[in-house]
């Protein structure tokens, strides 16, 4: 049993309260891990404002970190003290039914008891001085300078790779090029639109970049966020408020028929109505990649669906972690995808509810809390 | 300038109207059909009946047929008089983007006259004898004894193939079979679940047996369905009246997570919800063949596509006609598909409203007319 800091969500809606926190050391395939960089992302606000109607209090949240292995649990065998490691909220166990199916990359062994805030034995290592016991989150708990993860949760990653932006990897880097490359599949010469350029939607663009899409179009209401898109490679921008008549019909025309690939990254489901029929008739592909409100529906004509066009999601951009994420940090290493413009803003971990302040603003890509 | 017999649809909603018209010859690409039989569809009751919005009168309706050529225009090169042809709704011209596109059956070349009931130059060969002009349908008009079709929308098939059989092969039976191999792809030892044991259904169901799927669902209101579903291959029946509580917890259950493939063949909104929710989490692929009423929409929680199921659909099974429908017409003759048990009805031309009559009243799969 050691102790560490956390930021704690104590109860829904109320802001993150950092503390010491009891940590109890890795049982059996658990590994502990010293964080030393985590992102805020959309899903952490969702949790901790009371939003998710599945969110449990106390926890941890936080699924966006890096760090490096302390300590390893009886049997554990991928990882050793010292390695550069990557959480992951979709595990890898290389074993269960949905592992060894290639078309998904939704491992289920441990989704149960994940769900549950719990690691896989269905107990918690965190708990407050008092002893009242502190969920865990996604199965990562990253805010929070220490924490227990199960070994088929952990990427190993290149230990030359910077923490303060491969963290962004855990999560916002890989759901939005992974979506190009590992569910869409995007062919070189492609047309694409992406719809919302926040964190999520840069990264499909530089995804589109990366796979040799020939248009890229960007669609925001913010139209702050056309210099960095452009960065990243947009090629057009479409602010839908500045559009006279129909968006879809003007992005049918400016993709002369509609996009190979259309992509939501805002989450709102009449934008995701949009991307689908602007997908392009016979062939079109419409990815959400968006997380909706809960309770909020998709709807369309099925005569959209019959004509050619598929509409289809994705879950951490279709990544198998421990395989697919190092080859990302490799990505970054190597100069193929950049990260470091869209780390805003660094901020300690007694600033974090600063960053769900700049989240809110609109003010930040993202931000990033150092250890 | 000919006459011939023809069904005419002279208004909506009328029942259709047996009588002598004028048949001008083929023009240039175009080739003059003697149709020796004709299948009833949906699609067929769908605009006589006044539903479809775009409908337009006097027409002579049917797509669904088989005949020979009796004369060529001016520089059709790829059919001789004494061919055996099916007729195509869907055409395939080999030269416009869609064509060439090997992800599309939708060939453009000729879509706008032929929605507007036109030949490709703009007008009509059918007329009253008074010299109305009557419209074309779907391309096709096989509701004639005789028709003038482009050269583009007629497969060639082969001279022992039996016209009342093989006109089916024109709609139904491509559709069905079409949309597991060409637009699921569905692989041997899949699970698949189809909605709907009609014209279309059974033949959903003899696909996914040609193509070596382990487990056949197939879900009908109408239990009077059954006995020919099993003989087409279906290996389990679910009736929803039947099923206590949820429907799709239930085929989830019947299906050990739910199915890879399922298909609507309903043409029912709700049914299609059904049918995607009921594919497998992570991988299963959800078909709408159906053609829903105008201005219905299908909906869903994102949620489903996001957990790894795709909604897609099809139109004329995927297939490109001239390259698949022979060799569909081959299946045919040489055992690998059946059709004759399900030409459950044989019609004359002046019997040809009754044939609408037993459609509505459930009794018949497919009605066929000879002339
Ligand atoms: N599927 C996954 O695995 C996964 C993973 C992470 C995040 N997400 C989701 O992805 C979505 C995007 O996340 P993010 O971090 O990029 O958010 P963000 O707030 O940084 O970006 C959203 C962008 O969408 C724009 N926008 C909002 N409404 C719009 C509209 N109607 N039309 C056009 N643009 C609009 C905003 O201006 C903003 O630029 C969220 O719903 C998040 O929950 C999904
Ligand atoms: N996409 C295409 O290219 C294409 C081509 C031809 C036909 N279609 C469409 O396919 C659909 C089916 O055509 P068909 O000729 O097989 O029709 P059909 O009437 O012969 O069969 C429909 C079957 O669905 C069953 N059914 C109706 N409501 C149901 C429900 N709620 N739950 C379960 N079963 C239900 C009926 O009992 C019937 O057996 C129609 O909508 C038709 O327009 C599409």
């Amino acid at each position: 049993m050691m102790r560490t800091r956390a930021a704690v969500a104590v109860a829904a809606g109320k802001p993150l309260e950092v503390m010491e926190v009891n940590l109890e050391g890795p049982r059996a395939g658990e590994v502990l891990v010293e964080i030393k960089a985590t992102g805020l992302c959309h899903t952490d606000e969702f949790t901790r404002s009371g939003d998710d109607p599945e969110g449990i209090f106390p926890a941890i949240l936080g699924h966006e970190g890096a760090g490096v292995v302390i300590e390893v649990g009886e049997g554990v065998t991928s990882l050793e003290v010292g390695d550069h490691v990557i959480p992951l909220y979709t595990p890898e166990c290389r074993e269960c039914e949905y592992c060894l199916n290639p078309k998904t990359n939704l491992c289920q062994s441990i989704r149960e008891t994940q769900g549950q805030g719990l690691l896989p034995d269905g107990s918690t290592r965190f708990s407050m001085l008092d002893g009242t016991p502190i969920h865990h989150y996604m199965g990562c708990s990253t805010f929070a300078n220490h924490t227990v993860v199960p070994e088929i949760a952990l990427a190993k990653v290149r230990s030359d790779a910077p923490f303060d932006k491969i963290c962004y990897i855990g999560c916002g880097v890989t759901t939005g090029i992974g979506a190009v490359i590992n569910t869409a599949k995007v062919e070189i010469g492609s047309t694409g639109i992406v719809f919302g350029l926040g964190g999520i939607g840069l990264n499909v663009i530089q995804g589109l970049r990366l796979a040799g899409a020939d248009q890229i179009v960007g669609v925001d209401l913010n139209p702050s966020k056309v210099e960095m898109a452009t960065k990243f490679g947009m090629t057009d921008f479409v602010n839908p408020a500045d559009v006279e008549g129909d968006l879809v019909a003007h992005l049918v025309e400016l993709t002369g028929g509609g996009a190979d690939y259309t992509f939501d990254a805002t989450g709102n489901v009449n934008v995701m109505r949009t991307a689908l029929e602007a997908a392009h008739k016979g062939w079109g592909e419409s990815i959400i990649i968006g997380v909706a409100p809960a309770g909020a529906e998709i709807s369309t004509r099925p005569f959209q669906l019959v004509t050619g066009r598929s509409w289809r999601g994705t879950a951490f951009g279709g990544a198998s972690g421990r395989t697919d994420v190092p080859k990302i940090v490799d990505w970054y290493m190597d100069g193929k995808i950049e990260i470091d413009p869209m780390i805003t803003h660094k901020l300690s971990l007694d600033q974090i509810n600063e960053g769900f302040d700049l989240m809110h603003e609109g003010k930040s890509i993202r931000a990033v809390v150092e250890f």
